[in-house]
């Protein structure tokens, strides 16, 4: 858990003692590749911290169709954020791709923290704002740019991800179909037809 | 101010006394219709609360194409949130679409808010927590439904915003292009044709 405390760090400083307050509100958990952590309907219980392994959110559309909405990596959160605060039932699904250990709160145990600790508000706080600034990017991004041009921004905002994601999944979160793609990146296309 | 507080009050109960010294942190301005609250390249000082009036926020891309990022009524807050967090140049642009009285939070007087007044730390929080879960559900739109169906999910969202903004910037909005706006809908081609 030292590494949550890193991360909180990188926003708010925090005594010994808080810390262990902190840690009290989380519920540890492993979760195997292809393991669903949420699934479209489920009710929503937790937002989790991911402590390693990778996931990804995805909507699936009536035709079938999945579309992505989140990679998360270590030191990221995940949830469905909708169904987990408005306690509705989940609209995405949430997948291992490789093997994880997370740390649950549930939203109960969310609100406390917040409202003990007033330096956990400001980081909550900090995180979304963080993820509403680049979620407008990405909005805009969609708005105005071109596959490929999405496609080498995103290469070049997030190295780490495209080092670890199949680049169908890439796709997917930009909105690139798969013929588009294998015009962009022609190397998938050899690879598939294999 | 009796609507700010209103406004604050819908999240968080707030005393007399501590509603007189937020009310401190904030500058009333008026702004005309076809005026600049934002211009792209500029330091983005505020965010703004909107009193009354109609703002739209909108990108310009190389092509010199509008995208639109949010239109904002009275009760809502507008900036360009990365240059206003993150003190950077302005990528977007914020015009006046009606009449206009706002309140304006420089991001000192933001910070030292929320830091002096838990209540107003956790506001804040739900407030940036809502935008969030609104723009994923908005990249799911994006993502996963063709411009008719976009077109007819903004409508029964926001029929406020529809009754009062041009169907050409809900068009904008939603990435759809002013053809596909005639297809579906032939009032709009009448008009443009007349």
């Amino acid at each position: 858990m030292e590494n949550l405390r890193k991360h909180i760090e990188e926003i708010t400083p925090i005594s010994d003692d808080e810390f262990e307050y902190v840690r009290t509100f989380f519920t540890k958990k492993r979760v195997r590749k292809h393991q669903f952590l949420i699934q479209a309907g489920d009710r929503v219980a937790c937002e989790y911290w991911i402590a390693n392994g990778v996931f990804r959110a995805f909507y699936v559309d009536d035709g079938g169709r999945e579309h992505i909405l989140q990679f998360a990596l270590e030191n990221s959160w995940l949830s469905d954020y909708h169904a987990f605060f408005y306690q509705t039932g989940a609209n995405m699904n949430v997948v291992c791709m490789e093997e994880a250990e997370v740390f649950c709160l549930t939203l109960l145990a969310r609100e406390k923290l917040a409202s003990d600790l007033h330096k956990m508000e400001h980081f909550f706080r900090m995180k979304v704002t963080s993820g509403y600034t680049a979620q407008q990017h990405r909005i805009i991004s969609l708005l105005s740019r071109n596959p490929r041009e999405r496609y080498e921004e995103f290469g070049s905002l997030f190295p780490d991800i495209v080092k670890r994601i199949p680049k169908k999944y890439i796709a997917e979160y930009l909105g690139i179909s798969r013929e588009t793609l294998s015009r962009i990146h022609p190397a998938h296309r050899r690879r598939s037809l294999n």
